[in-house]
């Protein structure tokens, strides 16, 4: 057996790639691996115990997935690596299995019965004198106890005197990392250090042991071998650090002087017992053969770095991504076959096709998609409720809640503004907390935020105009349109019109998204800058008193003069308002000092700045090496509402009259000649009530493609959400809340983009990791309804919360608004993209599109995109903002073009192929599968004859 | 010799580890390689071309170090990556050069001329059919021409066609990146295009080609392998993307269905030709034997990664350090036997003895440390010089310039406070001129800078202090002291006594650097916090017109009244200054607004902590993936200059009246009643000129503490300094300025630790890496005197400058002590200890001393440094600052005290062993080597025996 690796190897050069050339390894293999009974095998967990001479340095190693060891020190587990073997040991360790002695389905209860066993089977195959008997015993059932704590040179000059006097030969042990392990032989039921050990979470339920045990005795001539799998899984007492069942043990004592060998031997068995492919191999194995054949399998997929390019001492960090484990049976002759070259790494494979799901087919029947899309939804209503009971809810309700009354706040504001009041930031909140939770109570998306937006708000203001100047009345006009628009979406929903979304590829989507992140930053910045107190430039400490403000009483010549060095010199800050007081009385202020506050400026802008800074240090430290894992997650899971109060503590320290958040006490409407109650009827003409479906049809298209896009997002594949989506339910209420503002006159709801993202964000889950060294993987959103239910009661209840909420500044908030705009870009391509114009070909990072298309080509890609948004920018900057969804269309109509510019490879990689090229494509691709299985067998043929 | 290799690995592992136990493939190698004619082998650059067929992809890889491929875009080199190749593909070439025709020294001058010999040689030896050579020759001297701009999805459509039709079979060619290759058939010169390649940079000079040639054709129906080495490099045309000569060839083309096997054999093959040793082999292999023996070496010291525990998609990143190159002969053997276990990464050796090098050793003849000191820089004083031209030393000299000049304001302010004067900061620009001229023009290590320092600070305040309290004449008093300090220094000197410092070890270095750090820290924060404008906290804007400040005329009641009212009337801004005025004429200011400046507060905060943050990040920028290299590289060279630019330009557009340095602009003594010379005699009595012996031993002590202890500092082996270092010439004249500066009433001058060590981190030369992918090293300090003598020249002339310094803004230039400050920690391994506290073992970096140190240990050595100073923190805040040298003293008995609660073995990785138990250590260690050998020959036998 010990040439046939080579001539396989010899023959799959010769023999093109047919599918019958298969190794006898894998022959075999699949012989084994096919009798499958179904029940998948235990995961296995290695631990080596090497054998130390008394005092001597510790050496464990554990492997769950990724190598650990104890350090020198002894009192530290390294840090998860990738296992680096050497080829020498991997090949010894094939000889170790072809010489040793294999026991397969062993009866074993105890160590000692076990040991007793495996002895007396080299003996009986004549592979060690039966007078070792007793000291091979002696040594395996050592004690495996705890480092002593003598320093390792000195055990170095012991370990030299122990060697020559034999008295101290037998002054072994067994070590192991368990500190306070008892000093007995190894006793049967499980210590209670191991049942304390918390390395055991790491470790899952069925998990079984394999305990490799390595060392070095001075009574052997030759090495002793034994491979052993036990009938059932027994736990051997303190033979392993945790208390996992055994089922494997592998054995290997040697003569002296060849330490370092043997331990890498130990440390090939103990990687190739964790290896899915030889786990399989070592549970099914016949007899010896199968054994070596899984050890020529691993042999056959293991990945060699060349010696002169990595330094062996480098120990490599798991990576990010493992290779999908378990090789199909099928491709096992393959691999060996014209797959060799897995190192290559060139799938020629194209992404996978962009993928809406289900839930935007065309049923065709009425109401087809909103049922489909309550039936979806009901199953998981209770889970919606008891899935949002966790600790990142709390974190989550606190950011969006932020986030939502900062919105109500701004958008309230503007709203008056615009409205002469009837719209103010009282109505703002009602119907922000009105909207939101109805939406999420029942809609079928409940992660989406529902918020004002602006051009929403643009309508309003534009309407508001309209009507004062055609004294038509405002809140019944709005009424109406909002009833016309309810409408409208109700036919859109019956329809199943929002199956259009899915020609909504990357392009359009990102472009939304960015174009909507950077409206956010946008707005956070200009909200700061100039908005507030000026700064007082080209102040002079030393004419100090050359600054002041006077009040000068208005046209009164010169008893003006006198009246304001009265108040100056008399009333200098009794008085409880005298720059109000002074314009009340139809004073003007007069002065070098009056419009300067000073620190405001500044201190506003590290206000703003220091959030968000904060946050973003915050957020990153989950990365950091500091503190445990659990305490990290915390602290970046908190990280906006951290930021927040320390700014908030800092603006209260420094006493300065910073603006702050305003929330309004009492419930009554902003404008006080208005009810809560808007009729429809009585104040304009009867055809009104029909005309006002023009401008209803823009308010629907806006508030259609504003929700679906956002509705989009949410839902992106990245994103893994289970519980489906509902683009039609969605719709469904939307236009329901359409009305229902519409007749309580608050202003009319749409997804929020941005607060969505940052809702989904700060909901997602990562898996703990169960290998250590394994990184810990996206598994989803936290999908429920609990935390937007909660913020939008909190925002309802924000009214009593005023007290606790003017403490807040205003630049903090802005802040956080920068930081959501900023979160939300990250992660999106095409930002990514446009990074890629700043970086030499050599620096960029290895994105898959990359290594597929071209570099001019993405970047003319980058630069189209580039180029719509400045557009979209430029246009929303002008009334035509509130064409603003439509344009969004354009956008897709660009899309369209962009399939005569670029070839479906590359838009496949960068962008989503369109569905109709779609499927043209798949059929392309069968259609070529097919050729190509005629044509193969045909070149095969014609190579054997040769 | 198919099977041989198991042979051996078996026969390693029975017998035990003795020297003489060499594999047969070792055993050849030491032969061919042993026979070294003492010329090194050029380095080898590998291409590798793979056949395409028409409008097929590319796939072009090459190999400097790492591995770099064009990537299937066609258009851009991959990142340079460790080669990780399969197992596989490593026996299938070594199975390759088996069957292969193996042509070594082949007289070759043209391409067509070897590709005929190499045909020629494969029919002789009946592997092809003669029929055969015309089409092989076709193959294989098509011209190598440029990526075709086809998409790739349609190539492979061809491709399939193209297999069917025998009309197109021949449509093939070698494909290559450049872009403008001409399309004619290989030409013999080399086209300009190769000239003008950039890759060509980063070849050396002697190197030479090794050309894969990959190929799957029709006409064949077995693998045609050929291996060549030409007798002389040659450059054969276009056939190498660079005009290198050509030394190999390796041509693998087979029948078709199996490319990835074969550019997988010839990516094995392009990695061994880079690999040193195969490399070596190739070079001087005799027949087909010694070139398999080369593939056996290389397997044998591979590393492996097991296949579940890495993707092999993912490309690994060149590591930092790669293990030294080509093997010791004498280890071949070696490695195979005992030494297998590399990947184990144990090294039991201890880290190297703290050595300070030649420079301090006693020599014990009248300055014979002096001497040496002279005749080791005496040769290096042109290169000193011109070894100054390089951009960065601009950079340098602006950094260190700006730090100078702020603590030589910052000194002489404090200095003038202490000595009413009699040293203000006119004497602190001129001493620290003249002095830091000198120093860097003459002393042993330029670059070390000299500066005014707190130790000495303290001595002249309470120096002057008792000169005024006693009628002494303070002048002539210091200059005394100064003169019997000067005389002290020389007896140092001429009795070498220097060479304690090297009792000195990283435990007292660090110490004493931290501590510095600190120093420098906390006074960068103490000048910003409190000592500028506070902060008008509490104000209300609408109160504006009751915040005002007046003038009080004193004690006229009534008057004062109308005076003030009158000044605030009748001139508000006209008065060049009233607020000077007003004090001026005996008025005090009165109003709630006088103590307040608005802004300045906050924005000194803006602007120091914008300029520490920026300087950070511009620092890092370095690392970042954004721009060519060479502009990283200057923008983080040039990070100070450009942060102190920035927000000086910030504060200039502000126009806040934040306080700017001030440099004096007329060169005459602060106070007006000295001269420039000190007379030594006649104001004092005559037994002061003894007496003040006593004083200047403290100041002798504390010179030579606080220069030495900097000097260690910047000499520290982990600068690799290569010009040697001058501690007694620095001594020399240390002391010379004393006695000078002290004749002209100037400051003493010492080196300063932190500036020192900026000095040096701006002048760090990083290499060029000469390979793609290989990391740049850190290859020692651009030594020279021109940076110091400039940084001290401009501060001499800064007096004529202070028109342009004037516009820099006090914060910024502390932010740049702060950054100092903090850039002097980093790197300082005991700061890295600290860090450990705050990390869970799991996440600590891999640092070499927690691999052999129990973290419990470390955490114990960490504590007591800390602890240690915070004794001399809180010791330096009292009055015993004066005697802080001589502390510094009692670190070194701490450590010696050490010895007692640490093993050797754990200082030698936490700190330095001392010099005495160094020396015990090797003789300790010498015994136990010889006990060794005495013990190992009888085990040995003792085995074979057995």
């Amino acid at each position: 057996p010990v040439n046939y690796k080579y001539h396989h190897l010899e023959s799959s050069l010769v023999y093109t790639g047919s599918t019958c050339d298969v190794s006898p390894a894998a022959e075999r293999l699949r012989h084994i691996l096919g009798e499958d009974d179904g029940s998948p095998t235990p995961t296995i967990f290695t631990e080596m115990d090497t054998l130390q001479h008394e005092g001597g340095g510790i050496r464990v190693e554990r492997v769950r997935k990724f190598e650990e060891k104890v350090e020198e020190g002894g009192e530290r587990w390294s840090k998860p690596h990738v296992s680096t073997l050497t080829l020498h040991s991997l090949f010894e360790l094939r000889t170790c299995l072809q010489t040793g002695s294999i026991l397969l389905d062993l009866e074993g209860y105890s160590l000692p019965q076990i040991v007793d066993e495996i002895v007396d089977r080299q003996i009986e195959d004549g592979l060690i004198p039966p007078d070792l008997k007793e000291k091979i015993s002696f040594v395996l059932l050592r004690k495996h106890r705890h480092q002593t704590k003598k320093p390792i040179h000195r055990s170095l000059a012991d370990l030299g005197k122990s060697s020559n006097t034999a008295s101290s030969k037998f002054c072994v042990s067994f070590t192991d990392n368990a500190q306070s392990r008892s000093m007995n032989d190894i006793s049967d039921t499980p210590s209670t250090e191991q049942l304390k050990n918390k390395f055991m979470k790491k470790i899952p339920r069925d998990a079984e042991a394999s305990n490799v045990l390595i060392g070095e005795v001075d009574f052997l001539d030759k090495p002793f071998v034994s491979f052993v799998r036990l009938a059932q899984a027994t736990t051997l007492g303190g033979l392993t650090e945790v208390p996992v069942p055994t089922r494997f043990l592998f054995i290997l004592l040697g003569p002296h002087g060849k330490t370092k060998s043997y331990n890498e031997i130990g440390r090939a068995i103990a990687t190739l017992m964790v290896d899915d492919l030889f786990s399989d191999v070592a549970y099914k194995a016949r007899d010896r053969e199968d054994l070596i054949a899984g050890v020529d399998e691993f042999l056959d997929e293991v990945i060699v770095l060349p010696p002169g390019e990595w330094d062996p001492k480098i120990r490599i960090e798991p990576p990010k991504k493992v290779p999908s484990s378990v090789l199909n049976l099928n491709e096992l002759g393959q691999m060996n076959g014209s797959a060799g070259g897995a190192a290559g790494g060139e799938d020629e494979e194209l992404p996978a096709p962009h993928e809406l799901g289900e839930e935007l087919k065309f049923t065709g029947r009425f109401c087809g998609g909103l049922w489909l899309d309550i039936k979806r939804k009901i199953p998981w209503f209770c889970s919606d409720i008891y899935d949002g009971f966790h600790i990142q809810s709390i974190s989550a309700v606190l950011f969006i809640y932020l986030g939502c009354i900062t919105n109500a706040i701004t958008f309230g504001g503007l709203l008056g503004d615009a409205t002469d009041n009837y719209q103010g930031v009282m109505e703002s909140f009602l119907g922000t907390a009105l909207a939101g939770t109805v939406f999420c109570m029942f809609g079928g998306q409940p992660l989406i935020i529902l918020s004002s937006t602006g051009p929403i708000l643009i309508f309003e203001k534009l309407l508001y105009q309209f009507s004062k100047d055609n004294e038509i009345d405002y809140m019944e006009l709005r009424l109406w349109i909002g009833l016309h628009s309810c409408l409208q979406c109700f036919v859109l929903v019956v329809s199943d019109a929002s199956y259009i979304i899915k020609y909504m590829t990357r392009f359009t989507e990102e472009g939304f998204s960015s174009l909507i992140s950077f409206i956010f930053v946008s707005d956070a910045i200009k909200k700061m800058v100039g908005h507030y107190y000026p700064i007082n430039r080209g102040f002079k400490p030393d004419y100090i008193t050359a600054y002041k403000c006077e009040c000068i009483a208005p046209d009164q010549g010169e008893t003006s003069n006198s009246l304001s060095l009265y108040i100056m010199t008399h009333v200098p800050i009794k008085v409880t308002s005298i720059k109000k007081d002074c314009v009340k009385y139809g004073g003007s202020l007069l002065g070098n000092s009056c419009k300067y506050v000073p620190d405001l400026a500044l201190m506003s802008f590290i206000l703003f700045f220091g959030t968000y800074s904060m946050t973003v240090s915050l957020k990153k430290f989950k990365f950091s090496r500091y503190f445990p894992t659990k305490l990290r997650t915390l602290i970046s899971d908190f990280a906006i509402v951290i930021s927040i109060l320390v700014f908030c503590g800092l603006d209260f320290l420094l006493e300065l009259d910073i603006p702050k958040l305003h929330v309004p006490t009492e419930i009554k409407p902003t404008r006080p000649d208005r009810g809560w109650l808007v009729m429809p009827f009585g104040k304009n003409s009867w055809w009104w009530y029909l005309a006002s479906s023009v401008p209803a049809l823009l308010v629907t298209i806006l508030i259609f493609m504003d929700q679906q896009i956002s509705a989009v997002i949410v839902n992106r594949k990245e994103n893994k959400l289970k519980k489906g989506c509902g683009y039609h339910l969605d719709l469904f209420w939307v236009g329901v809340l359409m009305a229902a503002c519409s007749f309580m006159g608050l202003p009319w709801y749409v997804a929020a983009t941005v607060i969505s993202i940052a809702h989904i964000d700060s909901l997602k889950m990562e898996s703990e990791c169960s290998a250590p060294g394994e990184q810990p993987q996206f598994l989803g959103v936290r999908e429920q309804r609990l935390t937007g239910i909660l913020v939008f009661v909190l925002t309802g209840l924000s009214i009593f919360l005023a007290p606790v909420l003017q403490y807040i500044p205003m630049p903090v908030l802005y802040g956080v608004f920068l930081y959501m705009g900023v979160a939300s870009l990250s992660g999106i391509q095409f930002w990514e993209r446009i990074k890629l114009y700043l970086m030499p070909p050599k620096h960029q990072p290895d994105f898959s599109f990359l290594r597929h298309v071209p570099l001019r080509r993405v970047h003319l890609f980058t630069l189209v995109q580039i180029i719509c948004l400045a557009v979209l920018w430029i246009l929303k900057s002008t009334f035509l903002a509130i064409i603003f969804p439509v344009m969004i269309l354009g956008l897709m109509v660009v899309r369209k073009l962009l399939d005569l510019m670029f070839s479906q490879h590359d838009l496949a990689w960068l962008d989503d192929i369109l569905p109709d090229k779609d499927k043209k494509k798949k059929e392309d691709e069968k259609k070529k599968k097919r050729e190509k299985k005629v044509a193969e067998p045909e070149s095969d043929e014609e190579v054997r004859e040769n």
